[in-house]
């Protein structure tokens, strides 16, 4: 499989101090990296400098009571930047990379996240993205009102509407509405202005933007739901897919299930660059990777382990015995997915809790490779050619350390076999990721009105 | 008047081509700037070499219709940047100047607005400022559903508990919460947690804020409203009040009535800083910056004039006859005190509808001087020094060549005479504004709870 001129897509997902949990502990890594924009500056400037196509923050609108607050101390990610103002101030001392921000459906306006998007974009002439996201995390709600999360479905059905209203919003000016002709005082070509007027069930708004179109025609719109709400979603809208499967046989049927989806969809299986997690430990010798993965294992407080676990499946799991395996679950209201996911996990391999908290605990449900470089690189190809990704979304255990290893040790190997970019070949993360600039009648809810 | 260490505070109000309604067809101007990120750099470079306070970028979410674009197409400020995506990239391209951005209390969230706000303070290292307004604008409301605008009062209840509810949320963490100790495992001290819990007419927030405290205590909150609602408001919550105020009789009432109700509701005159905007049109010679200024209003075209006035007064002028005198107007839904000062100028100088719209085209009601550096100078200390401000909202008239006259021609006027400093003394913008650093516990409706 793969033509010749195929190439790997490369994300850097970047949060404070590492993707494992108890990152922040270890001695080689940034501890003050949440509030810390230098930190992110120097992961950015790393990223670019070895030719990733994009970086990606992402995000939830943390909240927890003064009695949670005791576990939560023991975690490193509890106050940091908001994803689009961190992005904004990194387009500002990044030239080609890009810039892919979370921002959820559930607690925004269109509007709103339309300019901001569409900012950035200009910013950055024409390198971000958005990473479209339900909250599905019960306590967010808290801070915007006193309700309950929206039941899953209903989540999606708001989440789709933004969508249409959003890329709607972002298609109020043709390229070349602006003429700024001083001499006969007309600034725009009021043909090429288009007032969006929708009705909907969850949203009107009348448009148009107040922000022009950018160099690569929109921000382009990442996805990372799993769930079957979300991947139908996904098969429709989105252009880049973040997705947690830890071993090959699950990404290659995610791979197979989201292409034929995509072209169910009216689109091609190119519109859609599918991108697992990576979880890289990497060490010179097989033996120097797995003592710098036990090294990070052995700093895991249990308080963290069991709670990242509740996290992850939505239900609370303090106070069961570690020891044993896992009960019988309620149906997570918050990621679907996600809960099947640790589950088969635990099931197929007869974890106990604790072996499936120290399992998950470092990348959350992606797929971890602790080996070298050539057999991390070997790795990425296989899953590469084989059907189950176009690219990696690479989450370094510990921060700045373990995006360095990636950067000097594993993509000089991609880039020997052909398999990865030696120099930027566009401007636009559009370009980077070979999409196709939309045009202005992409949008299939408005090609039917 | 003024001990000897008083000093002016200086704010650059940054738009795209500059604050004459018909900048943009100058041939000087920057034509493009509304989406030109390299133009805001630069300006913002400009102003913060000469030692600046704060730049200030506005914000509106503009919507028209098909019908008005006609008029909208020739002006130059349809389609820019997003302020607060602006103002991150800027913060990381700047070191010391302040970074003052609008965004409305009517259409956004309190958690949202706190967490970027709270952001874009951690990235400039204490430098953000938010100008807290409320949305006066009907058309803007065609965006955010099917309603009508809400009416005065209701939106000042509404923008009083949101500002309560952010600078809640921006004491969710002293100072010396974050312990980072990794040999404990202890990231933060749960002791110095605070969660908000508010529950309220329009909001209910649990918090606590996902982001920690800046190093100036929090942002600082900059008013425009000059309204009785808007004036109650500020007395009890603004730390810097933008005015539009043409003429040092009304620049001396405004100051008093503010400084005496800042006193009155238990702060002290300092707390607040009065900045009235100045359209400073500078030349080398009296006649020199007439034919300057007369160059702009020539520019001008009459739909403009007429659009530019409607605005203003929250009223459809369109077709009225501009050779007669302003006719008696309903109560204007959106900004009472613009309103106010529009009509009593128009009745106190006797002018014509076009006569009124020249007039206002400049500067937009504020404060116009089209003179010399010096008679420049002179002016402004005359304002300062005899209780009508604390410095001024500079608003060239074109960009960026109207900002480099001032910073260029009169700052080092200003500086000579001992009226603006020479060096930046402090780090923040509180420090730059002489604001003390606000306790945990300034909150007044936090105390009495």
């Amino acid at each position: 499989m793969g033509s010749s001129n195929r190439q790997l897509v490369l994300n850097a997902f970047l949060v404070p101090s590492g993707h494992h949990v108890a990152a922040w502990r270890h001695p080689d890594a940034e501890a003050a990296g949440g509030v810390d924009f230098a930190h992110y500056r120097q992961l950015a400037q790393i990223a670019e400098e070895a030719l990733f196509d994009s970086i990606f923050v992402a995000d939830f609108s943390a909240s927890f009571d003064q009695q949670s607050a005791k576990v939560m101390a023991r975690t490193g990610g509890s106050a940091g930047l908001e994803p689009l103002t961190l992005l904004s101030a990194l387009a500002a001392v990044t030239k080609r990379i890009g810039l892919i921000a979370t921002v959820t459906t559930t607690f925004n306006e269109p509007y709103n996240l339309a300019r901001k998007f569409a900012s950035l974009d200009l910013i950055s002439q024409g390198r971000a993205g958005w990473n479209l996201v339900t909250t599905g995390n019960e306590p967010e709600a808290f801070n915007y009102g006193d309700r309950k999360l929206p039941p899953h479905a209903e989540r999606y059905a708001r989440a789709r509407e933004f969508a249409d209203v959003t890329i709607g919003l972002w298609e109020s000016w043709d390229e070349d509405a602006f003429l700024r002709d001083k001499e006969n005082g007309i600034f725009f070509d009021p043909a090429k202005l288009h007032v969006l007027n929708h009705h909907g069930r969850h949203f009107s708004v009348r448009g148009p933007l107040n922000v022009a179109r950018s160099p690569q025609g929109r921000p382009v719109i990442v996805q990372a739901g799993s769930s079957e709400d979300g991947r139908a979603f996904a098969a429709r809208t989105a252009e880049v897919i973040f997705v947690a499967t830890p071993t090959l046989a699950e990404a290659q049927a995610f791979y197979a299930d989201m292409k034929s989806r995509a072209v169910a969809a009216g689109r091609t299986g190119d519109d859609i660059k599918i991108l697992p997690g990576v979880f890289p430990v990497i060490g010179r010798t097989q033996a120097e990777a797995e003592e710098k993965y036990q090294a990070l294992q052995d700093l895991i407080h249990p308080e963290i382990g069991l709670g990242l676990l509740s996290a992850l499946l939505g239900t609370d799991l303090r106070g069961i015995d570690v020891e044993g395996k896992l009960p019988e679950l309620p149906e997570a209201i918050g990621h679907q997915g996600r809960q099947k996911l640790l589950v088969d996990l635990a099931r197929r391999d007869g974890l106990s809790v604790r072996e499936l908290y120290l399992r998950v605990a470092g990348a959350r449900g992606h797929w971890t490779i602790v080996g070298t470089p050539l057999a991390i690189a070997d790795a990425l190809q296989h899953w590469f050619e084989n059907g189950a990704a176009d690219g990696f979304n690479v989450m370094p255990p510990i921060l700045p350390g373990g995006l360095t290893d990636f950067t000097r040790l594993v993509v000089p190997e991609l880039q020997k076999r052909g398999l990865f970019r030696t120099a930027y070949a566009g401007k636009t993360l559009r370009e980077h990721l070979r999409l196709q600039k939309p045009s202005r009648s992409f949008h299939p809810e408005k090609q039917s009105a």
